[in-house]
């Protein structure tokens, strides 16, 4: 950080890769504590409203304009864990803070060998190898049974670059579906959960970590759609998922928020499934549910400063996604009647285009139970349209 | 309001007069709604962190300036009240959606005018009258008994434009100072009060109200200090107080959020004291202490939009003003002792310069008592420090 030379105190700079809703709800937490958000992006036509500020237009996925980017910040973090492996280096080389740490990021980015730090460290996962030719899948399907999942080691989100297998038949035209010169593949034994689990991970530069609850996650098409918190699991069980989302977090030397997504196996084991290096839309019922949100404590994480509190300050809060439902304007229609759904905390992320299945915002609310808060923040998404209603 | 014409829905605009500490808590809370906020500012050096994407550079004092303005908004309103009468007729000739009306602003900014409107509602005043000549003061104090309180009519807030008289000797120079050919003036009695009270209420176009809590404000040298909520009067005389200040809301055809101030008297009476057409400095706790903030409400008043809910989440919560400690840099000194407060939530305003006195940001904590949210506010506000530090 470039404080060292300056008498007075001042604003501090975060540069963020990105100016999607992760980086606008970052802002909305930085403004208050006199951070200055930096945003770097392609275009303005990328920037969501709120961050168009302090922007600086350019190509992310180039070396020299991320260095650049860098000169007038005093640390860098991202909304988007997809840099390119050479402007990972050039940031390393260039000296600036950077949170999540390069290093972090290759171990994650990779999730073979993301899956490999676990594993190293103890943290249990599902059964996985690498796999070279078509014929190790059949090889490890033979050791663990079908189905299994393969998997592209790079750029898979939101079920993208996987494929579930079950038989060898269909080996060949997966395999031709997602190989290919950037894309070593690893299988994963199929994991048929009973729940879906995820924790927010907060570590500072020290290695001192603060939790937010374990929370259980509806996925929709492979899309974050609900989040209740707490987990409705038996205490041991959240106490375990807990430590277990710690340990991964350790594992890959995190610093800043991580989500960690987690299943209950039908045989009530917890695994790790993967982390997100950064905030996580398993984490935004924080901005009203916890003292401190999860974007607050990302920007004291990178900053340096204390971490603030996670726990929930109320009984219960569930987070409802707002999807796109079609093409079309992104201001949804319905809104005041969505508005009179009282204790609804409705977020927009202001997006100018909705698609389907596009985040387009969310809704929390807050209750003496997961029941009753999530009554309330689905009476208020359900009011809510996102695109242009069929004629 | 110009919706007729869009069959898309679309992100309203809301026109903010002035780019100061209440517009950039509108804006905060305007984001997550899809709400657009756009500022008329003199210059940008005045227009705070956050608010400067949509900023029109140009002087609110001017009418044609104001009404070019207008045009690109959905709806008008400000932070400031002070807004010259020759603007307020411009607004009121174009026909814009302006909140609070031009009609509410004039009744407000002479005070004297302001008092008889609430006095013919009925609402309970501290015992007043009109002053022409200096005469006038001395035969009211001969009604009311001295010490009196001479004040303009307009322009007067934080302590400035009034003087306290002890006796018939201190009349000349105080007039001589106050009075003026733009500064027409009105005496009240002394008011020896026990407590400061002020309530937030929020009041629709259809003319539906949503009240804040009641709460104890603590000024030093007439700035506003300490904000505790609920205040811990007794539950009549906090239902008497919610019931006048509603009146005094409903007295002047508010629309919008109003801070209405009040004195508990030494023979336990509760008077108005003064409204403020705007949000309030005595209801920044609502941020975090209510499912919905005095700004979120504003906003979804001079909209047209469903109120939200003002009741308290927490059975206490307090606010501590920062106000600027010695000339020098905006950005306090203690941020990181301050964020290692437990439960603290810090807003800094980021301005460029701290002043003495200078509102330079808030603190406000929630607790299971106003001591103890106070503890916890009073100690984070303790550990920062605005301006340069004698050498």
């Amino acid at each position: 950080m470039k404080t060292a030379s300056h008498h007075e105190p001042r604003s501090p700079i975060v540069g963020v890769l990105g100016g999607g809703q992760l980086a606008q709800m970052l802002s909305q937490a930085a403004t208050p504590l006199g951070i200055t958000i930096s945003i770097l992006a392609p275009d303005l036509a990328s920037v969501l409203p709120g961050l168009r500020e302090g922007v600086v237009i350019g190509d992310w996925n180039d070396p020299e304009t991320v260095v650049r980017f860098c000169q007038h910040v005093d640390v860098l973090t991202l909304e988007n864990e997809f840099v390119p492996p050479a402007c990972l280096n050039a940031v390393e080389a260039s000296g600036v803070a950077c949170f999540p740490t390069p290093a972090s990021l290759r171990l994650i980015q990779d999730k073979w060998t993301q899956k490999r730090a676990l594993l190293a460290a103890g943290v249990s996962v599902v059964a996985c190898d690498e796999v070279k030719t078509p014929v190790d899948v059949a090889e490890f399907a033979h050791r663990h049974g079908w189905p299994v999942v393969l998997k592209r080691r790079h750029l898979g989100y939101d079920g993208k670059g996987n494929a579930t297998l079950r038989s060898a038949d269909e080996i060949p035209m997966a395999w031709k579906r997602l190989a290919g010169p950037d894309h070593g593949l690893y299988v994963e034994a199929f994991c048929p959960f009973d729940r879906e689990l995820a924790v927010m991970v907060c570590r500072d530069v020290s290695g001192q970590t603060v939790t937010y609850p374990v929370v259980d996650t509806v996925q929709r098409d492979h899309i974050c759609h609900i989040v209740r918190a707490p987990s409705q699991l038996a205490p041991d069980q959240v106490a375990l998922a807990r430590e277990r989302a710690v340990a991964a977090v350790i594992a890959i030397g995190g610093v800043g928020c991580f989500g960690v997504e987690m299943f209950l196996t039908a045989e009530g084991e917890i695994l790790v499934n993967e982390l997100a290096p950064r905030v996580h839309n398993s984490g935004h019922y924080s901005i009203e549910a916890c003292a401190c949100s999860q974007f607050e404590n990302h920007l004291r994480a990178v900053l340096g400063w204390p971490l603030g509190d996670a726990r929930l300050r109320a009984p219960a809060a569930v987070m409802v996604n707002l999807l796109g439902q079609a093409d079309g304007p992104g201001h949804p229609a319905g809104l005041a009647e969505a508005l009179s759904v009282a204790g609804a905390h409705i977020h927009l992320y202001g997006k100018a285009r909705s698609m389907p299945g596009r985040k387009m915002g969310h809704v929390t609310a807050l209750g003496s139970t997961v029941e009753e808060a999530e009554a309330i923040a689905a009476a208020a998404a359900r009011s809510l349209y996102f695109g242009r209603r069929p004629a």
